[in-house]
């Protein structure tokens, strides 16, 4: 009978010694690799947290207290003991639990999230309204070292210090985001964990300041400052932010995690635990390359997962050829023709297709960190330097940098650079915090920005090769996963022409209507109207190529069946159909005029095909919609 | 003759000593208060940095090196040292000198901007650029300590300073936002510019660490820590950045301004430069109260501005009643009733119109310094923890936190929060970064929010304590300056209903069409139906009031006019016509539709009279939309 068998948690943590705690961590890890192994799912993070995250449920009451995960895909641990044991096998899975804390799904999850570097604003807000209250609740954010690189968690530091709010800061720090963490703050954080234990030296130095004779009120005080800052010379960054620094601590060892949290819930104002972890820990594959299994596919693990085998036995499920290989394939290509080329990413080498780029050109090549923001306004700068730099990002985390494309490129008006917006519309799994649902609609209503999304893997590297020479300031969108076979639309690429779509069908001038897609759905509106002319319906079939500007030559020309349905993989509100809409107002052509979009609500995480059938997405949705059904 | 008028700038500057550098100060300030004085603008900030933008043109040469003011507002001495001294007198105005830096007016703007913190990354995308290229250009940003909290400031410290690029910042500290500098960074520096010169402790301790028995490596490598520490203990925090620190040093004092930046200039890596200056100097009146004279309006100086007027003689120009009064005094009417209330400003307490709330609830104020994302997820943790959040935030630096609004408030499910838009549309002579005309379009996208907009400031009141009654997630949007008098819409104001508009005006049965109106436009279009009237031409006017939920019932009265002009002061891409388009579209109502919005361009500054002229959003401009024209 195992612990987790046995027992109530969290309530019943309180009744375990260390000892028993280790064992159950040892039972966590077990379950999570198992459910992982089948589901997919962020391993990497919730395995180095596991005791973190014992320890936490043991010292505070989260019914009462605020939690809040980071990103949050370090969770599991926390779902498993909130009540949620029994539907873990459910994880990712549609209707099953999320892959996130999620507020709907348990009162222990405080804030819904996915995306980085909230979790202390977010805690900070229930420790101001605890304040307000006069309510002695607790607000404890979990933050990773690659997290806390994010503007947001600067900002909710510098406030959170200076309004002294009672806020706990649990640093993470395992020395990875997705991939090693960078920036300045990382080495900084580096130099602390080598840090030799300085109490001798401190010792000596509080004595030698007693005796130096102080002569006059300035000297006293730069006394007291210096004492203050070899009081903790480690934490001298932290306490700029005036955040009370303890650590680093070793955050898998149980007994002193228990200690230094109870000391720690008892003190009031702003304090930071820093704590180190190994990302993966316990699972040797997983320990040995974190980033492989940051966000794993399901992987076969043999029939004794409690064993955690080794490295050598796992195998990762096989994938296609993806639009991320092809963006890094191509991209690789253009840099060996044009030393102007600069790609950047945000703490995505790996993830966005940018490793092979990384090792080719490596002066060429910035992973500035989880900083959308930053790698955004950056590349504005390399474009003034007269650089072509290219942002690799997913859609969903270039929300971070909109008012950036807006005023740090856009209004400098005609900065070629592009926008490679991996990850657009429907992802999966990972549910609506990692959907790129929006894009075109943050988008489109710049001026002077061209928007493009490829039908095929074929034509989205034309389109990268396009942009790079339009001068322009260009956003590409392109899916996650795999890029569609050649065959399934058995068209070559066309030259590109700024604005100008693709007819793919014609409709016989049987006047049954237009499909007009844009991205990934070209492809099953093709396959919907050729199953729609074996019933006698003749559809015209464009592939719009461009969001902006808009093609209006055929527009006019798919308007003229009397009847336009678009497609797209984005919200429907304000997308491209909603472009098409207003084209059509501005010139008066009269047509009927239906779209096909993400629904105006969050959608929850299923695979692609599960989310593609409930939408309406694949080849009989369309066929249904084109019908008008 | 002045030295103005004598010499070329910057060329000539190398031409004059200290003593000629300190008369020409005096010469641009007198310029620019007399300028400022017709024309209004950023006055405080520019003055404070004309010995430093003196310094940095005769140091450096910004044909080739690239100077980034962050912001930009300070920029005016920097203008007329370049090439547009003779056309300073067109500042702010239509067709003049934009009153930020434009890199179409001159190459001397490297970068143009407007909106805070981005200065940084902008020069290190500068520099990164020159160091791949083989160029020793150097950037030079210049950021306010108020910018400095911003955490896209952070995130460009955080990497150049980690990537080791050729980058000097110049702090200048000034303890301004545009109120006073809140956060623990700013306190920090506070203690920095306290902090009594240690010199002499630093020699002593020095010694001492040099006399200590070192065994063993550890030792020897803490001691190494301590003296780095200690070396320089004000800069710590620049120094975990990896950026060396100079400072702080009077930012007036012009010879050792030019000593320190020639010295800097021959340095390489991340440097930052700490000068303290004066916000307003040499101006009695703008020194004294910095915040009124940040944005001031027109102001009377007497005939010799030369003189620097004493404050009592300044007057500054009435206003009336504006929306931002509106809104200050309803929200501390409603916070004296609800104990819940929470007011939270990003560095714009003045100008949000929250001065008053300030004083009277500073237990529930934050001003969270210039740090909009954060502000939004703080409000989105406080509506989690009980309280009701309203951020009083301007439409074009939301755009900061268009993803907070998503990630941390709107999946969050149902949080009750109002975000109070403030100079949403056309906000007159700052020009294309300050107008607001983007925040339908990227908020009406996102599930589960409600968009509001009032027709009068009445109206407005009536939204603000409904939006606090309703359970929801509100933006209520307004624009900038006076509300239109009682009179000009003689209609009291209705109560709301969720997703309801007002009718204002009937067709009569005659069918001309409908005008449907969200916000600032109602009045205009109700005046210009009147006018239509008596030449025998009847319009329905409505007053939509929700841009999100439509109200469905008055678009098909509308429609059934078979004719829909719909009016906004936003971009008519993506915006509220836009989605009575989509509407129109989904219910398959056959309707013409004419949509009057912001078009597609970036629109520069000029009053908003004028720029209503320009875009037809005066009563004129309807009639002639109306008639079709």
């Amino acid at each position: 009978m195992t612990l987790l068998d046995s027992h109530t948690f969290p309530a019943d943590l309180t009744r375990l010694n260390s000892s028993a705690l280790t064992a159950l961590a040892a039972e966590l890890r077990a379950l999570m690799i198992e459910v992982v192994g089948k589901n997919g799912g962020h391993l990497a993070s919730s395995l180095g947290v596991v005791e973190l995250t014992l320890a936490l449920h043991r010292v505070f009451d989260f019914r009462r207290d605020a939690l809040v995960f980071d990103v949050g895909h370090q969770c599991y641990a926390h779902k498993i003991l909130t009540g949620r044991r029994d539907r873990f096998s459910t994880l990712r899975q549609m209707g099953g639990l999320s892959g996130f804390p999620n507020a709907a799904e348990s009162p222990y999850d405080y804030f819904t999230s996915g995306h980085a570097s909230a979790s202390v604003a977010a805690a900070a807000g229930w420790a101001a309204a605890a304040k307000i209250r006069g309510e002695a609740r607790q607000a404890v954010a979990v933050i990773g070292d690659g997290s806390l690189g994010g503007g947001l968690a600067f900002e909710a530091m510098n406030h959170a210090g200076q309004a002294g709010l009672d806020l706990l800061v649990v640093l993470n720090d395992n020395e990875m985001s997705i991939g090693k963490t960078v920036g300045a703050f990382a080495a900084y954080l580096e130099q602390i964990r080598a840090r030799p234990d300085a109490t001798r030296l401190r010792q000596l130095l509080r004595r030698f300041l007693r005796g130096v004779p102080l002569v006059g009120d300035a000297l006293v005080r730069a006394q007291e400052h210096l004492l203050n800052l070899v009081k903790n010379p480690a934490g001298a960054f932290f306490q700029a932010m005036n955040f009370r620094y303890f650590g680093p601590f070793d955050g898998h060892d149980i007994p002193q995690l228990l200690a230094t949290l109870t000391k720690l819930k008892n003190l009031s104002g702003p304090r930071l635990l820093h704590v180190i972890t190994e990302k993966g820990r316990g699972f040797s594959a997983a320990a040995a390359d974190p980033e492989l299994f940051h966000s794993a596919a399901p992987f076969a693990t043999g029939n004794d997962v409690a064993r955690l085998l080794p490295a050598a036995k796992i195998t990762l499920a096989p994938t296609s050829t993806t639009y991320t290989d092809i963006f890094g394939a191509t991209l690789c290509a253009m840099a060996a023709e044009n030393p102007r080329l600069v790609a950047i990413t945000a703490a995505m080498t790996a993830g966005a297709g940018l490793k092979n780029f990384a090792a080719k050109f490596p002066d060429r090549f910035y992973d500035v960190g989880i900083a959308e923001s930053y790698a955004v306004t950056l590349a504005a700068g390399l474009a003034r330097g007269g650089m072509l730099p290219v942002v690799g990002v997913y859609s969903t985390f270039l929300q971070r940098a909109y008012d950036q494309i807006f005023h740090d490129v856009l209004l400098q008006k005609n900065l070629p650079l592009i926008l490679a917006i991996d990850r657009a519309g429907l992802v999966g799994n990972d549910g609506p915090t990692h959907h790129g649902a929006f894009d075109i609609s943050y988008l489109r209503h710049f001026p002077d920005i061209v928007l493009l999304a490829p039908r095929d893997g074929d034509e989205f590297a034309t389109m990268l090769r396009w942009a790079a020479n339009s001068g322009k300031t260009c956003a590409i969108r392109y899916p996650r996963g795999a890029a569609p076979e050649r065959g399934l639309l058995p068209f070559a690429t066309a030259p590109l022409t700024l604005g100008r779509g693709e007819k793919l069908r014609d409709d016989h001038g049987r006047g049954d209507g237009a499909l007009v897609a844009y991205g990934r759905l070209v492809a099953p509106a093709f396959a919907a109207a050729e199953k729609l002319a074996a019933r006698g319906k003749n559809f015209a079939v464009y592939n719009a190529r461009f969001a902006k500007p808009l093609d209006e030559e055929m527009l006019r020309a798919a308007a003229a069946t009397g009847r336009i349905l678009t497609l797209e993989d984005n919200a429907a509100a304000g997308g491209f159909g909603s472009a098409v809409a207003e084209f059509l107002a501005a010139r008066h052509i009269v047509c009927r005029l239906q779209m096909l979009g993400i629904p105006d609500r969050f959608i929850e995480g299923a695979t692609v095909a599960q989310l593609d059938r409930q939408l309406g997405f694949n080849v009989e949705g369309i066929t249904r919609a084109a019908q008008g059904e």
